[in-house]
């Protein structure tokens, strides 16, 4: 838990996640009014710290809360991966950071570090999921066009985030590609998509407001540097039917292959993808 | 605080609001996914409680979330009033009801009951508000193509309800009025809009994703039992700029005039909000 104080200032108290650590005063809960961030850590190691906290503060700034003190918070992560114990091999945990706006009417943000097991990735990882499109509502230029909106912000309000992968479930699905209202793929709701095409793994701008992936920004980097084609820009449902791969990556489960989309079979490449993931918990 | 069991059972305990009462574990905090009511109380009677308790378990509904046990909520609603001691005359209070989806993997909801002082209403009430009008991004049929965008539910996931009223302050105004990216006049992020338009008061209907307002119901059966003409149809903001009078109504601060738009002024009547505020709180 990091305190935050009236001043500004910034401490950090161990606390236990078994108490209730929240006030049903605060913006966080009564109004989902916060933001947060989600880290993976493999073997003890938190991964994309700085891009993580890099986000935190973006997504704080579109919400006009206080900047944050990034020092305090990368203490506090370092310090709940410390917490949690020694790592045994290919140990996997999650740290989240929560930052709200606080007590209505209060002096000071509420923030806190939380280190898990997120449970396993399987099978997921290794299989692949069965994913549907979903209209988002929102034209593609509507980060743009109407910044209060917060797309692109990572908050606390994600109950549509919830509410999808519900409908997905009802329609035999377990994940969601949110497209926007003029029919251009967005991402999931806590994940970024990547698609083959014509040998070029494509990925949606930010302009879009999508949230720039952690996790794509690093596979990006793999292929890259292993010779390949990367490209941001807009792609249609179409083209990720017609896609030689399509993936969504996120910080805790990395990778994993779309091998359905809306119900229809996706080609994909198992070898591949398990390399991807070995590379990315290398990472 | 209602503490809602495992297997199904709700009990009322009281709880220090200075004390956390919430997990960071909960999906009400972590991800804004629970829904919400304020009721107004106005000289210790708590106004249109059965309305309140049926829009929370619609909202409830709609995010599929386990039905509601409304004889507790009722019950907890009556406690909570009873424990803020004998009502003043004229004194309002607000009571907040907040269900969350509980701790995530967990077994069962999580709900609460607070009673608070409001502050305040004035000078909104007296003299009137300035608003401006903003896109919210969603074409006005959402609701019905797209019922995962929750339109319509009361969530905790109100950031963007918060991040329109931080716009509305830059622009020198202090609320706000939705508009589809269509064209069609909404709701306000807390409120309802009413408008008299050529001698009919008119709200927009339900099927547009706005919350059915049970001020603006009050409001409606106040004017049809004065031989008043009321109207549920779709509105522009044109039609505003050109209305006898626009109204914000809502639970707490009851009635509002809109006495600007977008920085034009609108026309008011003082005389006539003052007694619709009256016979408001007199219910």
């Amino acid at each position: 838990m990091l305190v935050h104080g009236a001043d500004g200032t910034v401490t950090i108290e161990p606390a236990e996640v078994s108490d209730p650590q929240v006030s049903v005063l605060d913006l966080g809960v009564t109004r989902g009014d916060g933001v947060f961030e989600s880290i993976g850590v493999v073997d003890g190691r938190a991964q994309a710290v700085e891009p993580h906290l890099a986000r935190l503060a973006r997504s704080a700034a579109m919400l006009d809360l206080p900047p944050l003190d990034l020092a305090a918070w990368r203490s506090a992560v370092a310090q709940s991966i410390e917490l949690a114990g020694p790592a045994a091999p290919f140990t996997e945990l999650l740290v989240k950071l929560v930052y709200t706006r606080g007590i209505e009417d209060g002096d000071a943000p509420t923030g806190w570090v939380l280190c898990s097991d997120p449970g396993s990735y399987e099978p997921a990882r290794s299989e692949g999921i069965a994913v549907i499109t979903l209209d988002r509502g929102y034209r593609a230029d509507v980060a743009q066009t109407s910044p209060w909106l917060l797309q692109g912000a990572k908050t606390l309000s994600y109950a549509v985030n919830k509410a999808v992968l519900r409908e997905a479930a009802r329609r035999g699905a377990s994940d969601v590609i949110f497209v926007s209202s003029d029919g251009v793929v967005l991402e999931g709701p806590t994940s970024t998509v990547i698609a083959l095409i014509d040998g070029v793994y494509v990925t949606t701008p930010d302009e879009f407001g999508v949230l720039p992936g952690t996790t794509q920004h690093a596979f990006f980097e793999l292929v890259e540097q292993t010779g390949g084609s990367t490209a941001y820009r807009a792609m249609t449902v179409d083209e990720l039917r017609e896609a030689t791969a399509v993936w969504l990556v996120s910080s805790g489960r990395q990778i994993a292959a779309v091998t359905s989309l809306d119900g229809d079979p996706l080609p994909h490449d198992p070898a591949f993808t398990a390399d991807a993931l070995t590379a990315l918990l290398a990472r």
